[in-house]
């Protein structure tokens, strides 16, 4: 099977990783790595490791960029985009099966001038109408009303994040019966253990209001999304300090970003993978960053991108896709 | 060592974990029950209980509440309130040495039409300049110009709250120079293993800006406690969502209620207690709250009850404050 693989920012651990796990991962997939070969050769002397010979790699048609370790630049973050692009629509177009991303750095990207603050926001606005022209008309509909929906997970748990990359003081402002509505449906048929913990927003979700009024909006979306669904898929909202003691649920949803990364990476870090759903196509990526400051020191770990390639792969095989 | 214990709610299960553990509490200090000991025999006879005889209890010179298990009135809550100030004076009174509070419920303190939402926010208020009539003028001077902090912590993990019982809207709008600065300054005392993490705000830590300009309030501040200090005892601010992985600090600082406890309750939940510093008094608590669905059940947890004892009596020892 043929994935897709974009390389993240040169100048972090992102090609020391797909260069040591290359004959791991050959062993279950067909990796296409979206990066010209002389990028790897530079990155692979840089470590001092043979480059693999059965590499397969689709040049970007663009100035390979110098390799600086832990450098936040504009040509690495180009190079990453371009990357990303390339791996992206490979796979939309049918070519690769599902796309896997290295990590880019947030900073870079917006040194090269990118409009979009990482992989998932860029998901949400590439894949829209225009870019799926073999679909029904019908299916075409659907997509535009969607959004991409970031899921984290380990095989204990998973978390999906209501929002993402955004400065906190947004978050309140997004919390609306409507929006959160629409996003359980989204969501819903991607859990595969029910019952989902809903957290709430504030602390012990709201106290019965006394600590913020979102709390109160997220229960009656909690609600009506049961209702449409005609079963309870959703529970909540759960106070967010005590709802992952002890045995927890397999499945959150979290209003915002730590709220639900905090307890993942707590407890179970090296293992842990991100997911796009609600896409038309299938992506998942590392949990981690660049990791800059151990970028071409022989250090990186690569379990949670061996973790993300056999997701894709699993997700593939499954085809448990809203198609 | 005598110890002032307030109640809290008398629908949750504060009233079983004071019973049950009574005899234990006694091999260590002599415990001063701030309620009437004609509620403490209703509790019995409902939890089926036999009643110590040697419980030493200061009555409230109020109409007892009925119990019912888990109801939210304002009864129990002013009741509730009764206690707490009752065993709050005692200690400023100098007849106690410590107060030792068990869980109220905010909503009966609302219905009862208390200003303060909790513990913590009343002894901000209660334990000022009028009430510390022996002190000299110049610890006077220093008590107006300081606020009681937060801090959750077992053993291993301490995570001071720069804010806590307010809506998560309200969060960003509290972080500025001088305000946190303060803070730090406030809290180094206490600060018994060094350096102390403090979290940022925004998702990685506002990533070099772009998600979020508080982070960069933040880094400053701790800048300015360290320099103010003479030594390093801050460092940050650090991204919140890998903060806790592996071996992690003893001590943090955190932006925000569920932004510490998540982690806190997440790995150390039963051994948890809260303690509030930087007042003229002691006091400790559980961390745990009324627990309405398990209330008069008998399966209620002591150990945070024991340990918040057991820390308040060591501070008494070690006269760990700044006075």
């Amino acid at each position: 099977m043929k994935i897709a693989i974009s390389i993240g920012d040169p100048n972090g651990v992102g090609l020391e990783i797909l260069l040591k796990s290359h004959k791991k991962i050959c062993k279950f997939c067909n990796p296409v790595y979206c990066v010209d070969k002389g990028l790897l050769k530079r990155a692979a002397r840089i470590l001092n490791l043979k480059l693999p010979k059965d590499l397969k790699c689709i040049s970007l048609e663009r100035r390979i960029p110098k390799i600086v370790p832990g450098d936040i630049n504009k040509e690495s973050g180009a190079y990453a985009y371009a990357s990303f692009l390339q791996a992206l629509n490979l796979t939309l177009e049918g070519k690769t099966k599902a796309l896997v991303t290295l990590p880019i750095h947030k900073k870079a990207w917006q040194l090269a001038g990118i409009s979009y603050v990482g992989h998932t926001e860029a998901l949400r606005e590439v894949c829209k109408f225009d870019k799926l022209e073999s679909k029904k008309l019908e299916s075409k509909k659907r997509f535009q009303s969607q959004k991409a929906i970031m899921m984290l997970g380990s095989p204990k748990l998973y978390i999906a994040l209501f929002s993402d990359h955004i400065p906190l003081k947004e978050v309140p402002l997004l919390i609306n019966l409507e929006s959160l509505k629409e996003f359980l449906l989204n969501l819903a048929p991607h859990i595969l253990k029910t019952p989902c913990g809903v957290l709430g927003l504030n602390p012990h979700a709201g106290d019965f209001g006394v600590l913020g009024d979102e709390d109160v909006v997220i229960k009656e979306a909690i609600k009506l999304a049961n209702a449409s669904l005609g079963k309870e898929v959703f529970i909540g909202p759960l106070v967010p300090d005590t709802a992952f003691i002890g045995k927890h649920l397999r499945y959150y949803v979290a209003m915002y970003h730590d709220q639900g990364l905090i307890p993942l990476k707590t407890l179970y870090f090296k293992e842990s993978i991100n997911i796009t759903l609600n896409l038309p196509i299938i992506r998942t990526s590392v949990d981690h960053g660049t990791a800059f400051d151990i970028a071409y020191k022989n250090k990186a770990e690569s379990k949670s991108y061996v973790n993300a390639i056999k997701e894709a792969i699993l997700r593939v095989k499954s085809q448990a896709l809203v198609r």
